[in-house]
This record gives C-alpha cells, structure tokens and sequence, in this order.
C-alpha cells in the first residue's frame, strides 16, 4: 500500500484509510483492524460521536489488547458535534461547539478511550458558524505543544470556511475530509479540490463509494470491469485516486473481506479516456 | 454600550449603530439623536441618498444647533449610486457611478448637508459594475489625505468584490456592511462572513430584525424570552452579537423607545444552545 | 486601434482580436486576414480543434505565402482538449488532456499547421479535472524556456481553477478568456471579472454578440444608435469595452465586412448612463 504525506508537513498516512464510522460492538473490530494492517491500511478515521460516542472504545479495546499496534498505526478523530445522545445530557439540541473547552474536553475523551496518548490528525468535524478562529489557533496550539495532537484538519468546510481558518494558525491544515465520489461530484465543480491543491493539503474522502447507490447504479458504469480486471468498489476508488489532488479514500466497510478488497485498488491505473468515459456516465453529460 | 473597533486600523465605533435610512422629515430627528447617545450608541449611519437626498441635512441640523455633539459620535455614510430624484435632474435611470468626480462630490456634499469636516467611514453603497479600483484607490487616499473622510468600506459586496478592491488599496477596508439577520441568513453560508473574518474587518448588518418579518413569524423563535427578559427585538440583536465576526447591527427604527429597546441587547450573553435553537428555527432545519 | 497588454508581464495585443473558430475552408482566410490587419486587428485567436484539426493549417497557408506578415501579428492558440475525430483514431471519448505529453505536441503541431516558429499566447482550452498543476508549471517552463510560447493563460476557468493553477506557476497567467456578452452576464456576477482585476489579468470576451442571439432581440437594447452613429455590433462591443476589467472581446465573423464594422466598436465611449440602460435591458432588471 503507497503511504503518503496529507501535506508537506503534515501526516504520512496509507493512501487508503479505513473508516471506524461503523465499527460498533456488533463489528468485529479486532479482525477489522487485522486485516486492515495486513492489508496495508496503517491509518484509522474515527470521530468522538461515532457509535452513539461508543466507537472509540472498543477500537481502544484492541489496541490495550495489542500494545504493539499503536506505534504501526495512525489515529484521527473529531470532534465538534454535539449529538442528542444518553451519553450527554446537557445537551438538548444537536449543534456544534468548537470552543477551547469543549475541543480539549473531547480530545481528552478521545485518548482515553482510544488508549493512546497522541492523535495523529485532529479534525473540526463540521463547520461551526460560531467557530471563533483565534479561539481554535489557540487551542490547537496548545494541544500541539502538550504533544496530544500532532496535526490539524478540518471536514466538511467550505473553500472560505478553509482559507479563513488557515489564516488565523500558524501551521497548516493539512486537510479537508469532505465527501466525493462518483455519485457526489461537487468537490470538482464547487472549488473544493481547487482550494486544496493551492494549499497542497490532500483531501480525504468521505463515503467514497457514495453509500452504495453507486453499486446498483448504471451498469454502463462498470464496462472497464473485465479488463481492469477489477470490482465496482475497487473502480470506484481507483476513479478517485487518480485525482491529482492526492485524494486518501476513507471506507466505511465492516465486512473484513471488503477492507482487502478496497486496499487492492491503490495498483489500478485508470486510463484518462476510461476516466473520463466514468465521469460521462456518472454526470450524466459530456465535458462540454 | 460596548465600543468596539471594526478593524485595528478602522474607527471605534458602538456595537449598536444607529441608522437614518428613515430619519426624515417626519420623524423627530433631534430625539432620536438624543436618546441614541443616552443610550450609548454613538455612530450614525447615513447614505447621500437616504429620504430622496434629503435625511443628511435634517441630521446636520441637529448638529448644527449642538455643535457640541459632533465630537462625541462617529458619522458613516455611503456613496455610489444616483436615484432617479428631482435633486439630481441629469439622472434619468437609476445606476451606480463610483467615478473620483462623483465620489469627490458626494462625500462634499455630504459634508455639508451633516455641517461637519470630516466623515469617519465612508462605504461604496453598492457594488458597480464599473467601478475602476485604480481610480477608487486614487480617490480614497486623496479623501483621507485631505482629512475629509478618516476610513473607508464597502457594501453589499461579494468576497470576490472585496477582496479584488482591497488588492488595491495602501490601506484596509474596515468593513462591509451587508444584510444579515435571522431572516436573512444567507451572509453565514455565502463566505461573505468567514471572508470578512479573514481580512480582520467587522461586518456591519442592516436589517437585522428582518424588516418586521421575523417579528410576526413563529412564536418558537421567541421561546427564551422570559429566560432572557428579554423582546423579540433583543433577542435578534443578542443572536448576531453572538457571532464571532463581531457585527455591528444598524438599527433602523424611528421610535425612541425602540432605539433604548435595541441597545439594552448589548448585554444578553445567549447560552450556545439557544442560539443553535434560534438557527433552526430561522433556517427550518438541524445543522447536518 | 488601441493596443494593450494583457497583462504588464503579458503580451501586448489589438483590443480587439480576431477569432479563427469558424476560418476553415469555405472561409476567405486570405481576405479575413488582410482585412484584419487593415483594420488595426492584429491579434489573431486559435485552438487546436477548430475546423476539426484544421484551421490552424489553413491560416499558416496564409504566413506561407506571405512570411511578411507575421511579425505585425500575434497568434493566441489553444490546447487541453481532444475531439472525436478521423485525425485523432486513439481518441474514443471527447475528453480533456492537460498531460505534458500531450500539451508539447499540440504546441507542435499548432507552430508547424501555423507555420511559425512561436506561439504568442497558448490558453489551457478548459479547466480540466485531471490537470495537474506541477506537470502543467513543469510544461509551461518547458515552453518558455525554448521559446515556442511566451505567455500562458487558460479559458473557461473558474476562479478557485486559476487561483490554484497560478499559484503554482512562476509567471503570470496572463488572461482566462471566459463567454462574456450582453446575453451572457454571469462573469460580471459570479467573480470572474473580480479575480482577473485582483491578478490584473485582462479577460478575453469569447461570443461578444451572444451568437447572434442579441441581433434578434429586444429592440430597445438598440435605442441609442442613432445617437452613437453605431450599430448593434458596434454597440455590443463598445458595452464590453467599458468595463474596468479591460476586456478584450474575441469577435468570430467569417465576413470581411463586419470585421471592419467590429474594429470601429473600439472608437465608441459609451455614456454611464446608457451602458446601464443596456445592462438593464439584457438583465431584465434594474440595479438593487
């Protein structure tokens, strides 16, 4: 599996990153994360509310099983949402907080129950209107100082949300993890990826596959299967690497077998027609 | 009343700005003037062309019979676009001039309708078209050379408009005033607020109640205002407040009580929570 | 005719240009060319594509026969995209290819059909998704540094498209050339005019007259003719000529005499206030 750098400074992470949105206690997430490695996906997605708050836990739970797979591995997580949830009974309504309080509450959180004592890349899950930037740059300073946080990154941010964050930190964003694929074109036509490519910040992306409507989807789609010789998961992901933005896919799978599968698409080399020819039917229209 | 400065480089004003769209001749002028600096709003905010050319000089009449309050208030008005009007007989279609002739003369004008030697913020009304940046530019730095006008801004500019006349300036734009409100929320998805949070300069709002439209709209909205003790208006104040682009909010009314209503804002500090409940209501939406 | 950069660093070319879209075989190139240059329009505008492959040849005819006239000219081509096409059999989906690969074998082909040892102005045709700014600023260099092309630009581009791709480039791009016309006003709304201004890159105007869709128009948009002396072309021109963004409108007859009829547009200073009425005709509103 190619590693590479988010940003010039940022992290090296594999080229495909394994998303832990569903790894709840109903997944296997000691095989997940097996086969994950195995497969050479070193780097794992997580936010603080994913499985109800749950998730980290029991991704925690393997790594205090297996001390030794933390040193191979990448952790992001999020934080920035607050979920109606048992679990935080203050809060009565779902909204955002970005405040000094809450990130480092949440970060606290999130090392305690991943098991860890660093993160690798934290990310501001969603943008919050009342994001106060020099309250951010404060407090990712001080979270980079205090070694819990090595990088910074944001998600779901627009190109003006990105560009006015950047400004206020003294080092970069190194990304933007925003949602693209084949069904969801936006980021290329919206100044998403443009916006990224000037900060060389590499975007990840969110429901690479679109959540499956992409696989009962037009069958025209599919035609460069055979001599590819390749799944629809595996072209779809392939589509997107060979973006030159330098795109790390998140997958969202539980099913072990899919993880393998997925990682195998970083050796596809989409032809530029057979691109283009995928971006045709997927848009519905030619390049004009 | 807080006082605050809508850039570092920009003038101090009062976080509440008084506007005088509809100071006429019918409405009482001089009380307004009175109960505004009562109330400690302390800045004014004008156009050449509000009440058909006309409300400058009933404002400069209350200035002229008090010449001691000139000194302790800040005057803004605008330039830029030319009404179809008795006063201006060569006009014969509404359009936008943002020539150094007419810029010169406007602001001259302006002088002497509000019987004071200086302006403290000048805007462009209305993005034009036309508007050539090399000779605004030109024509700004002789208005502040000669002492006629202490700072400039804009209004109702795009992020690209803003940043595009900023490139040519030797100084800052200290704001654009835009409308934002809780019916109008356009300003916080459109990047004009991230933009303006980027070049450090505070937007100014106008027709922050929505023009009455909020006031007859869902009873929700104001469900917190036995909490707060406070009115609907208050409460529309305190939630732009809120937002860490600092906005100055121009008030519009011409009812003294109103004016002494709508400063008393200033002081609700709205608990997070709420202020995303207000947002969903206003927006008919959960953030994502 | 006036003469003008493009850009300070840029090339310096008649105000108007003549576009060669439509200068293929069943056009009087020889005449379109004399006539051009009579007229003081001494720029001429190509792409690779035009006339299916074959209109740059059929203009090198022309600078064959006459190896004089080159030196009094500038040629502006274009590249980026690959047509369905008996001259490209390996091309099997219209697609775009921004490959340095391909970019140095359009240049080559482009000076060897035109008959020249330089290109003037070569244009990115349109943004492509795959284009990769360090191969494309790598190409570039390449082509300066030989001196097959002296300045570069794009077309069609958005704004995060240029901003991006420019910041990757160690020279100005010198122009986007966008659609632009009384029937076409999105540039002047959607940032595209603004961004050039900030780069202090002219714009280059493709379809000035709307394809002839504003011929056929709405009267009134003509009401001023008699009082300029002009005609609709010459109006329509004139109305892009004023712009502060020092548009230089492409204009694409295959008419020897509405080539002279275009040139005369230059000559023509429209009033403030009529060029709003125009605007307001072909808006269909007034300005706010």
């Amino acid at each position: 599996m190619e590693r590479k750098h988010l940003h010039l400074k940022g992290p090296e992470l594999s080229r495909i990153v394994a998303g832990a949105w569903r790894w709840n206690a109903e997944a296997d997430v000691h095989r997940l994360v097996s086969v994950s490695l195995e497969a050479g996906i070193t780097s794992f997605d997580h936010a603080d509310i994913y499985g109800d708050y749950g998730n980290e836990k029991i991704f925690g739970e393997v790594l205090r099983k297996n001390p030794g797979l933390r040193k191979n591995m990448q952790l992001i997580t999020k934080c920035g949402i607050k979920l109606l949830s048992g679990h935080h009974r203050k809060t009565w309504i779902k909204h955002y907080d970005t405040s000094k309080e809450h990130i480092l509450a949440s970060v606290d959180n999130s090392l305690k129950a991943l098991g860890t004592d660093y993160i690798d890349l934290l990310l501001i899950h969603r943008p919050d209107p009342l994001l106060d930037p020099e309250e951010v740059s404060e407090t990712f300073g001080l979270l980079k100082q205090n070694g819990k946080v090595l990088h910074f990154g944001v998600s779901n941010f627009s190109n003006t949300q990105f560009e006015m964050l950047q400004s206020y930190l003294p080092f970069p964003l190194v990304t933007n993890q925003v949602e693209v694929s084949l069904s969801k074109l936006d980021a290329l036509y919206d100044g998403t990826l443009d916006t990224l490519l000037r900060f060389k910040a590499c975007p990840m992306a969110w429901s690479p596959l679109g959540g499956g409507r992409l696989m009962s989807a037009a069958s025209a789609l599919w035609s460069k299967k055979e001599s590819y010789k390749a799944t629809e998961t595996q072209l779809s992901l392939a589509w997107l690497l060979k973006h030159p933005s330098g795109m790390f896919p998140v997958i969202g799978t539980t099913q072990p077998e899919r993880v393998i599968e997925s990682a195998k698409a970083i050796n596809i080399n989409l032809d530029r027609q057979d691109w283009f020819e995928m971006l045709k039917i997927a848009s519905g229209r030619d390049v004009p």
